[in-house]
């Protein structure tokens, strides 16, 4: 067994192009039917603001694979530790022996929830997609947008986050890429040119609605990963072309779809007065998933001006995928 | 963080007195609604005859709790391995930062899954109990009766096990207990005059009823803990004076109650003609809790006649009490 740190599988593994086909590669397995992936573990430690999730999954034929917990502890800041933690065990797949720790502290996590957003916009923004917005100023506001540089010809990015002063120092830590940067005072000015929008928030109410989003952009909404979190307005889902989530179970659990299932809205205050969706709690849309889309090579941008959605929560299949790529990398 | 094995583990943690106060302190806790404790998450990799559970639970007011992975890969035999396994992860409950991990291949579990058992026994069954059955002859065939005498002044052991052959191994391991051992050729000749029978298998199809147990006895049900497996006839949970389970939720699922529920009874050939339960596919009799018989203080033996069962599927706040019972020794 084998114990590798965070220095040494940050110096393995990056946003690459052999990662991204690694991620790439799982999310075409999962909708090939080639993956066992079962539900998320969760559980909240209320009395220190705390939450541990446990996400795995095993790809047929994989030789290993990874049983990933994820720790997010939001008063850690106030002890001077990261809010996000977390390390991913490798087990081989025909003996249940663990191979390998790798103590990544999330970083694996974060890298391949980059290279989820870059792959949704791989196969659902338009190819001369040039002008990023990116709603939030977090660690993967900076992540997304460099996994996007794989996929597209990125000149230019307009930011909003809630904190004027985040978004600030977010912009400049992105100054070194080479792109036009600009910080907007609503999601609206930001998103008003942008050919691809991602939304990387923790909002627990929609932050991005049908119209603050231009003809022909892409959406990628990767923030809410709890019942709690939603960023995308239900007129945006609603509008949008094709709406697209990693995997509809867990987009109705955490994700965006969660807006449209009945306990849900049973619960909220629908003060919209939105009525445009099936009375019986599903969404008034076809929801399509970004596994199927790859492995069946779907086209769901029909035109310049289709308007895309994808929802991102994070799932098993991804974290199966980046561990092994890693201990590949590791083991080299 | 710390890193410990299982020499290191098992040399540090025993079945004793403290150990068994730790487990019975947890099931307390968890009787007392003073813990959280999610579903299983639960994997089966079916090309290598596999399967990987996750357990976790978070007991109010401890410092750390623990996340414990058990792969069980059937096949293992065949090249010299063992087929149960595992590690448990020990964060802090605080910041959610690793603050151990126990390469204890399953050790603490298995250690832990024993004790439950003379918990339920000292709750439960005759204080003058004497005579145990043992239904199996695997690793808990062994740790069960060692845990009984924590609780119990047992004097002799009747063994019955499918494979004639490994119930004499067993036995023969048992001898330097001072127990008068007995092999039988039938779990109703093995029960006959037992006080306590505890059932350690894996089995499909129940292999004790109502008519295999003498009055007084109490009932340990440990073998199953998935979907699939089954030890008690539903003539013995029916009869039964008292039915206490490690928690509801996973008796259901994975435990003896599956048989009550109304998707299994419908998968099952129900041949025996048994309709004595409600047409609601909920058990006709009172489901007890064994946390809460501790934590009321509950007396569910009316008389020395009584015959009590316990099922026990195995529960995160066992894993989460033996963890930090290991890590305070190891640390000392």
């Amino acid at each position: 067994m084998q114990l590798f740190n965070r220095d040494v599988i940050s110096q393995a593994v990056q946003l690459d192009h052999s990662a991204l086909e690694a991620i790439e590669n799982g999310f075409r397995a999962l909708g090939r039917g080639e993956v066992i992936q079962p539900p998320i573990l969760s559980m909240n430690i209320e009395e220190s603001n705390g939450e541990v999730d446990v996400k795995t999954a095993h790809i047929r034929g994989f030789e290993r694979f990874a049983i990933k917990v994820s720790p997010g502890f939001f008063d850690n800041p106030k002890l001077g530790l990261p809010s996000l933690n977390g390390l991913m065990m490798v087990f081989s797949a025909k003996t249940g022996l663990v191979d390998a720790v790798l103590f990544d502290e999330g970083y694996l996590t974060a890298i391949r929830t980059a290279l989820a957003g870059a792959i949704a916009a791989k196969h659902l923004s338009r190819e001369n997609s040039r002008r990023v917005a990116v709603l939030g100023a977090g660690e993967q506001a900076e992540l997304q947008v460099k996994a996007l540089q794989l996929v597209r010809d990125i000149d230019s990015l307009d930011v909003w986050a809630r904190k004027r002063d985040s978004a600030e120092a977010y912009v400049e830590r992105m100054r070194t890429l080479g792109l036009t940067v600009n910080v907007h005072d609503t999601a609206k000015a930001a998103c008003a040119h942008a050919d691809i929008i991602v939304t990387t928030t923790p909002a627990r109410t929609p932050i991005l609605t049908a119209q603050d989003v231009p003809e022909g952009a892409h959406v990628t909404a990767m923030g809410s990963d709890s019942p709690e979190k939603r960023e995308l307005d239900e007129s945006l889902m609603t509008r949008a072309d094709a709406f697209v989530c990693d995997t509809r179970a867990q987009s109705e659990a955490n994700g965006e779809l969660k807006a449209f299932s009945r306990p849900a809205r049973q619960g909220s205050d629908d003060s919209s007065g939105s009525n445009s969706f099936g009375a019986d709690g599903k969404p008034p849309f076809k929801v399509y998933e970004l596994g199927r889309i790859i492995a069946e090579g779907q086209r769901l941008r029909l035109s310049d001006a289709s308007i895309t959605v994808c929802d991102l929560t994070g799932t098993g299949v991804q974290d199966t995928a980046i561990a092994n790529f890693a201990l590949a990398r590791l083991m080299e």
